[in-house]
């Protein structure tokens, strides 16, 4: 196997590290540039460990402080800051592959301009599909660069997708845990506490995802990014809840067929999986699944009046054009609102259905409007957390 | 779509009947020949429905008096008999494709020619690779001609392997229902009867292969077909008892991923498979899947003490050779023993075992000696049901 040479937005964060993670246990993979937002102490051990050529911290101060850290040793390597620098990371000569594992909107200009330099993208990054889906895929398709999805539902159905036409998919199945409120009635969910909330049955994530995996507001997102990704229509897209977290999503076929992924709920399967593609890599590392001592893995539909989120997200979809950004910002005002305890978890898609109402939409938005728009949506909605 | 010309051998079985009602609902197959065993008021009805050109009639009787009924309704079918009929209908110059749906030792050789006549095989006779294996994917190889399987097991695994290379696989996983005594003691099994030997669970099928699930010994032929199939060795396959029926058969890959392939329990989802490969065609006509309404899917670990069946069959697989046709010839004695109440359901496998031992192996057995050996193990068998 050959050397692949790869770029990583985000290298101090849950992906990042889970990336790095991957990368330590193949020598078939050599990091050029890294990036973080203000945790130069990991970003610190990561140089050392890993040898990039480049690396950023958009925080200018932090970034200087790397500077002279990096002096001292006598350390040789680039330190770049802001977006500037993290578009230098991104469109780096020597890199291959770059994953965007970064949070948030500043995530989008980065992969635009890597994607535009011809590189493979290994997108962890929900904002860039979800907000700028058409455009990003657009550029993808203009520049003939493959974006390769790391997380596990697209990753799996990615899988599932090996070696079929595009033609006889029939319906892409994206399966939920449906979080820890699955079972809660209506009455149980007006009074759930951020504490609950954050107990996320299976995955160990950030606190903003476990909350929208608890409100299934992560599943519509996931939807969103699956209609990007795999070029199907909004309705051949299911979500089915699946509380084990052992099959990741599925595929059916026009001939009746569906083909499911499964495996151990880790995130450096579907990262191993973007990082070797075409290929497939050991990864004896990891746990496999033992059927043997397997639960039983179980289905039902997800409640969507009770969990409305899931809904906005096809609304969103459907109407396209900013909306899904204005879902997605108003979503994330709302989420910080819910852990800052300033609304209770049913105001969520309460406030991104009051803030959807509100918005004109754009229906073919540049990526300037798109930033815009994102900047409304969020100072529009904090305005309503205030309101309550 | 272009049209595929078939040959069905064995259209009056389980399997012949279901590839003609695969064919029925869709205008790119064309039938070009039929053969039967015995039942040419079937045959008959089949010929008026699907025009082939050519068929066969295994009992010369019989043959003979479906040719007077063609005459004498003027219609333009050359009728063959026996095995000479049998190749004939195999190496049908019109035939793209070969499906064999007989039952038994008599697929081997029509098989075989059809491969020298560069058929691609639709495989549903289980005996071709269980006692041939060696032989027939030889054969394959040197005449570039693909083996497709029809059941549903090594479809799912067929299935799970597309668009992924050899190498990176590291693991097939066989399901298997269990049969109707899954959660038996050796107590209760001491004691079982015919009638409930013969009620399975999930599928609709012949008596043999029913009580050939309830010893496991169906699972244990599929892991030969299995191993010639997809050229893998014998600690790369796996059976899992999940009584549902729902995944087909699973393959795991090297970097810990695994890959199922999951359907309603119908025959015609292999069959429609098979003869569109590489295609996929849209089968209406079977429900599919409902996750919403699916009840749990469970795995356990085979009970291989209580059904050795399945070790049995590892056992002759190791072995090689000849060992698989003995295996498969005594099982056969033994099954029909039972059937007719003169063993009991426990003395299968000894019965099996008893004839094993007593077999000399041939490493690279001839076609000849194949079937030789298989007629030597029928009496053999024999002698030992009547001792008994």
């Amino acid at each position: 196997m050959r050397t692949r040479k790869i770029a990583l937005l985000g290298s101090t964060g849950s992906i990042g590290t889970q990336t790095l993670d991957v990368v330590s246990h193949d020598e078939h993979i050599e990091v050029v540039g890294l990036s973080a937002h203000r945790n130069i102490d990991l970003l610190e051990e990561q140089i050392k460990k890993y040898h990039p050529k480049v690396v950023c911290v958009m925080d200018e101060t932090k970034a200087q402080e790397l500077s002279r850290r990096m002096a001292s040793q006598n350390l040789a390597v680039e330190v770049t800051c802001g977006m500037e620098g993290l578009i230098a990371v991104a469109t780096l000569e020597e890199a291959e592959v770059v994953v965007t594992a970064v949070v948030g909107m500043i995530g989008l200009l980065p992969t635009l301009e890597a994607i535009k330099k011809g590189k493979i993208i290994a997108l962890a990054n929900k904002e860039t599909l979800v907000t700028a889906g058409d455009l990003v895929m657009e550029t993808a398709k203009a520049y003939n660069v493959p974006i390769l999805p790391v997380d596990s539902e697209h990753s799996a159905i990615f899988q599932c997708l090996r070696g079929n036409s595009h033609q006889t998919v029939s319906r892409l199945i994206l399966t939920a845990s449906g979080g820890p409120f699955r079972d809660y009635t209506k009455d149980m969910l007006q009074n759930v506490t951020v504490e609950a909330a954050l107990k996320h049955p299976n995955w160990s994530m950030g606190s903003k995802i476990t909350i929208d995996s608890a409100s299934l507001m992560n599943k519509g997102l996931e939807v969103i990014e699956a209609k990007h990704l795999f070029d199907v229509s909004l309705s051949q897209i299911d979500v089915v809840v699946h509380k084990e977290s052992i099959i990741h999503s599925m595929v059916e076929y026009i001939d009746g067929s569906t083909i499911a992924q499964l495996g151990m709920p880790d995130m450096r399967h579907p990262i191993a999986y973007a990082l070797y593609y075409p290929e497939r890599t050991m990864t004896s590392y990891i746990p496999k699944l033992d059927f043997t001592k397997m639960s039983n893995l179980s289905f039902e539909a997800p409640k969507k009046d009770l969990f409305p989120c899931l809904q906005l997200a096809y609304d969103a979809l459907e109407i396209g054009g900013t909306m899904p950004a204005v879902l997605n910002a108003a979503n994330e005002v709302a989420v910080e609102a819910f852990l800052q305890r300033e609304i209770s978890f049913l105001q969520i898609p309460e406030m991104i259905h009051e803030v959807m109402n509100r918005h004109i939409c754009i229906s073919k938005p540049s990526l300037e409007e798109i930033l815009e728009i994102d900047k409304w949506a969020r100072v529009y909605s904090r305005q309503e957390v205030a309101k309550l």
